[in-house]
């Protein structure tokens, strides 16, 4: 299951909440497994996953009826309390012998249909005896308008917004979420290295790209991030692969990553065409060092202000006198940003089961840029790596 | 540019707006060419584009600082008045002679951080003396609470929600996105055509779709949909392609299309390993001239509900007595779907510009599904198709 149930049921009851309400697409699959396969593809379609209280009554999940096979075809859904809403025909044989997925598509098929999302929602809500309850609803993922309308349906609940709790609850991996996280890790590398193959002068940077992202496809995972970089053009943050040609001597950096199975890599390594000059090599590894420092720092209990002090303190000893970050990671998961945020303002302590990007980055207009990320997960004594490669430069022939 | 500003003038006209602000990120890249990479990897980042009336400003766009780079490398982006927030580092090499671009990203860092992303909105508004103004704002990309909270920030300004607005500018397209439509059609049929070619007996699912999605990669788009299911697979909507392995005598059903310079492609086709049943020839040709009714009747002044109800009537009569659907197809453009939606409650009238997906999709569980869906192009005297190839059945030899 991708759901941390008990840190769920642990801050539903310090909040004093009998239920929470998933709406965001990213929440909805990590609280129920589903997944709707036009969430990229069609703005603002409202499911919503409902999680009552230990003892107040089985989660359901609401959704729209053209989604009633996503119910029965993915393996993650582990709710089998459907409430469905809207108009879909699917027809069904009826001579035929139906296998035990097509039975289940049509007693789906047949519940009565809700209408709205929200009637849908607060007949679930209603059915569970929560008409009275103290509701946390994730804002998110809500159509503007519909947090008040929600309120004005459930005359006696108390609705609150919980959207920081899903965050929070996010925030410490369940096994099923550091597997995928590290398969995510694995394809990254393994593309980037793909990339790296066709990496010689006169090639582009989008024959990279290609290189790039048709791995991650072959390995089963959707492309999302590929910054990938060349000469001058690796200082652009968010490079995207263009016409330009590899030349000797480049700096080429990748700031990558795709989605296996809903979950993100964010993974980030920089080689060179040929030796790299002096000052890319100093940079570069006190840039490393830097993520090496975190690494050695971080186990449960340890603020993330701290790491971030420590890091920002050895990359300017180790080279870059002047470096200065915003942040120097941040949790990964279903989203790409997930708590915590390893910044100098974050109040954020570490916790065992956390998954972290740690990363130095270092962007140099007119020169180059040049980045370490590593994706971690935190155990009881200190840093399990997801990572199969070093940060270190990779110098490539030329 | 991808936005149509005559529509948009027109529209903002009718509706006595001296300005619009778009701030969901399919909106924020219509408005502005600016498409943020991290919009796949992280929920909520906000950027927005401030679009006055003619003669009341020039356009801006409000950006976190991270994304100044993104302002410089895209060639889509037109507009040149920028107003970022937040803390973000970029260097920049002291004695290099730097390039163009690099000369405009360092001004871009050097202008005012307004430290959040409403407090920048706000600066753009005041600069374009527009704090009196009516204004119209997309309200679906706004953090939950920040409709209120520009209220209180513009006290004497009149805000109203304006995300309707969006959506029926962009529901005539201009030239640039139809060219980029048509590109993006054109992949997802060459992808079909690359799954067809490893398609025989014994081959798995999960092989065509990965035959499929990467060439949408080669052809430089991204993977989207990708439903692609054989046999009693097909009758699912979503057909995630999975484990099964292909039989004589499948029907195979695509559903399918990439995003190319980020517009999406929504194209279904049926292909069968081997002599179909005379039910599959019957049904699929009683289908496909649904869509061929759909084009003879769709030119500028038709009816949505009334190309509806003769697509429904034509399957019937044509040989599925019983066919029901919600609707028979829908805009498509930068989102999925797009104005207007070809539903028998529609109230909207096909206007020259538009781009449509028609559809006739027809499930039956235990059986099989069957679709045809093509995407055209409507022009002054009738339709254009953005197809290369035809929608009838594809028989392969087996």
């Amino acid at each position: 299951m991708l759901l941390n149930v008990e840190r769920c049921h642990e801050m539903m009851e310090r909040r004093g909440l009998d239920a929470v309400v998933a709406t965001l697409p990213e929440n909805v699959t990590y609280a129920s497994g589903f997944a709707s396969q036009s969430r990229y593809f069609r703005h603002g379609q409202q499911s919503y996953v409902l999680l009552p209280a230990p003892g107040r009554g089985e989660p359901a999940i609401i959704v729209t009826t053209s989604s009633l096979d996503e119910m029965v075809s993915q393996a993650d859904v582990w709710i089998r309390r459907i409430y469905r809403y809207g108009f879909f025909l699917i027809e069904h044989a009826k001579d035929l012998a139906c296998d035990s997925g097509d039975q289940r598509l049509m007693e789906l098929c047949n519940l009565p249909d809700h209408g709205t999302p929200l009637d849908a929602l607060c007949a679930a809500i209603a059915d569970s005896g929560l008409a009275t309850a103290r509701i946390g609803i994730d804002e998110f993922g809500l159509l503007p308008g519909y947090f008040g309308k929600l309120g004005s349906l459930l005359p006696k609940a108390t609705i609150e917004p919980a959207a920081d709790l899903f965050r929070n609850v996010r925030a410490v991996k369940t096994a099923e979420e550091i597997s995928r996280l590290r398969r995510a890790a694995w394809i990254a590398e393994e593309s980037i290295a793909s990339a790296l193959e066709v990496a010689k002068p006169g090639v582009s940077e989008r024959e990279l790209g290609l290189a790039f992202h048709g791995r991650t496809v072959r390995e089963g995972a959707h492309p999302v991030l590929g910054s990938i970089g060349s000469g001058p053009g690796s200082a652009m943050i968010h490079a995207e692969p263009g016409d330009r040609v590899l030349q000797s001597g480049d700096v080429i950096r990748f700031d990558v990553g795709g989605r296996y199975r809903h979950y993100l890599a964010d993974v980030a390594r920089v080689a060179t065409l040929g030796e790299p000059t002096a000052r890319v090599r100093q940079y570069h590894r006190a840039l490393h060092v830097g993520v090496l420092t975190a690494f050695e720092m971080i186990r449960p209990g340890v603020k993330a202000s701290d790491i971030f002090d420590a890091v920002v303190e050895a990359v300017r000893r180790e080279g870059i006198p002047h470096y200065q970050r915003g942040h120097v990671g941040h949790g990964i998961g279903i989203e790409g940003y997930d708590v915590p945020n390893l910044s100098p303002s974050s109040d954020a302590v570490i916790e065992e089961g956390m998954t972290l990007c740690v990363e130095t980055p270092y962007y140099e207009i007119g020169s180059w840029g040049l980045q370490v990320e590593d994706m971690i997960v935190v155990r009881r004594d200190g840093v399990e790596s997801m990572m199969s490669t070093d940060g270190g430069l990779k110098v490539l022939a030329c």
